[in-house]
């Protein structure tokens, strides 16, 4: 076994009972690993908008401070009361966070699964990835391949499998075309190039026209921007194309998923087709997978009673895929790590940048074309 | 076979390209059975709220007129713009109308399924019941059990099957209790009597104290009064109770979907769990399958990720149950149809009664414990 640190620094995240949120960087025993599990020595963690919402406690970043000591540095944001009341069961509690990365395995449990991953490079899924060690489930470990570092790794589990999971929940459940949100996003984008591959009839909906442009580039087909006056009209001519009837949604809040569903039964329904009152009886599904706009989500029905809007997660996804599936979905994801499913980053920090203000605050915009690296070994 | 006049009266309703509704009772030629079809003269014929989406086309029923001449009289009633858009499909065809209805088989096809029904009386699903005949398909019609007339027969479909549906539904999903708003309906009524009989935890969701004492006096255990202050901790209570993680919505509109699945999430999650922001894994699923209210849906998301609103309807319900289920359902409504499934009628009316102001404005009201039978040999 490795020689490794009896104790290590681990990022935390902890709202207080005064409404505010506190990340410090605690220092705590390096912990050892299970029957079935190794110990990671993480080299880089993805921040993923998956991460913000336990790291930022939806508190107000704007209104950040650096507080502490140069020893002991932290950092302070007011939660508004409404959101503390969401938020009652993790008061008190400084939670560790990040959900994915990669490094290398330098301890393992006794059973020959964990142990077979001794010494190597590994992506993997966490809980606690923004720290110098993290604990994983062997399950959870994606071996890189031959010529792959930790940086290529890091991004190999949320948003691969979220993406391949997407192409899977269409095929598992009848549909034959999909709709994204967000779709300039990073995951989006490596969904555009699933789908281009895989011959699977995509309509990408984006927010902005570079973004859009940026798709185009990409290769992408249909590409539709919610802030063109004739956004409505697009999507229903892209879904006559496409005939998708299955939207994964990021957003979450206001009304696009009622109107993903609206273009797609007009879309389905023949101008000369007699009156139904029910409307067509095909199944249109929106999963919405995200929450970037916090607004109740408001459905305007013209669209029938053969609909379903509903929550969709990675892990209770993975949790309903068999064995050889999930096997399949990961060679994928090996074979093909720094072409389809490349991730790319704009920033590196560190640990301790994550606790200097203006950095956070970037971090938290979410913007598109900005993607941070953590790397807590340096 | 029975001797039968060449033509019959038939309710149709019209909507006019200048934006009006227009009812009449057209002179029409009596239908001749296909093979596997029969024809009954209608007896009586329930005036469902599934119905009064097609009969009055959402026009304004407080501004109707009467109109034609005594011998073809006739009711006319503006529809607004916005909900004209919706119709374009159905402008210019006069449409026969009515889901149900029951009266005895006078002429069938060649079948022996059809033949075996001749002289029989029968509930049956058509389509065109508000009319003195109408055809039928063999495999749609409940022969009615001996003593019952088709006044107990006239609802024998749409109602018990509906309720039974909600109850296969939840067993088939694997939930194990059930919510149900406008729950002092006779529909909600008849699924309070099977949750009774058969064990399963119903939640009933009223919005006026008559109603939830009217449910009370019916023996049932959970009534959640929208109108009280104290509407949304004791959904949550009964929640707690029931553990119901189904519900079936005929509202639609407004708030109500939303509050239901949050109180299921807060309902579930203890009230000591450890903080998830992705919320319970235990999945939360609202039915919607009306429109009583014609607002937008609005969920605010305080329930996590494991979730569904979908839309549900009789018909593809029966097209997705298998003939042995279905012949167990259709036998449990025959030999409880004066029991369990007693629809009982507030007012019968004949079909030139219909295009009388004041009576179709009380239809159209759609109230708690006012129902109209329509009989058309009156």
């Amino acid at each position: 076994m490795t020689e490794m640190p009896a104790t290590m620094r681990q990022l935390r995240s902890l709202v207080t009972p005064g409404g505010e949120l506190h990340l410090s960087i605690a220092a705590v025993d390096t912990p050892r690993p299970a029957e079935r599990e190794v110990l990671v020595r993480v080299e880089a963690a993805p921040i993923n908008p998956s991460d913000l919402g336990l790291l930022l406690a939806m508190a107000d970043v704007s209104q950040a401070v650096e507080g502490g000591s140069p020893d002991e540095p932290s950092v302070t944001a007011p939660i508004a009361e409404p959101v503390m009341r969401s938020l009652a069961a993790r008061v008190g509690d400084a939670m560790p966070v990040g959900n994915e990365g990669a490094g290398v395995v330098v301890a393992a449990g006794e059973s020959p699964e964990a142990e077979a991953l001794l010494g190597r490079t590994v992506g993997f899924l966490g809980g606690a990835t923004f720290g110098e060690y993290c604990l994983a489930s062997s399950r959870m470990c994606l071996p890189l391949p031959e010529g792959a570092n930790a940086v290529d790794g890091a991004s190999a589990f949320v948003n691969p499998l979220t993406a391949l999971g997407m192409v899977e929940t269409m095929r598992r459940e009848g549909h034959t075309g999909l709709v994204h949100t967000a779709a300039a996003s990073n995951l989006g984008q490596m969904l555009n190039r699933i789908c281009l591959a895989d011959g699977v009839p995509l309509v990408n909906i984006v927010r902005r026209p570079e973004q859009a442009a940026l798709l185009r580039e990409h290769g992408a087909v249909h590409v539709c921007d919610s802030s063109e006056p004739s956004f409505e009209r697009d999507l229903v001519a892209a879904l006559r194309d496409t005939r998708a009837t299955l939207a994964f949604d990021a957003v979450g809040g206001g009304r696009l998923a009622g109107q993903i569903l609206n273009a797609m039964e007009a879309a389905i329904v023949a101008a000369d087709a007699p009156y139904s009152r029910y409307g067509s009886d095909v199944h249109k599904q929106v999963y919405v997978y995200g929450a970037l706009d916090p607004r109740p989500i408001e459905l305007r029905r013209r669209f029938g009673f053969a609909w379903g809007v509903g929550g969709w997660l990675l892990m209770p996804f993975l949790a309903r895929t068999s064995r050889e599936d999930l096997e399949r979905l990961r060679g994928r994801v090996a074979d093909e790590l720094t072409t389809t499913f490349a991730s790319h980053y704009t920033h590196e920090i560190t640990l301790r940048d994550t606790l200097d203000v203006p950095t956070l605050q970037r971090c938290a915009r979410q913007a598109t074309g900005q993607k941070f690296l953590l790397r807590p070994q340096r």
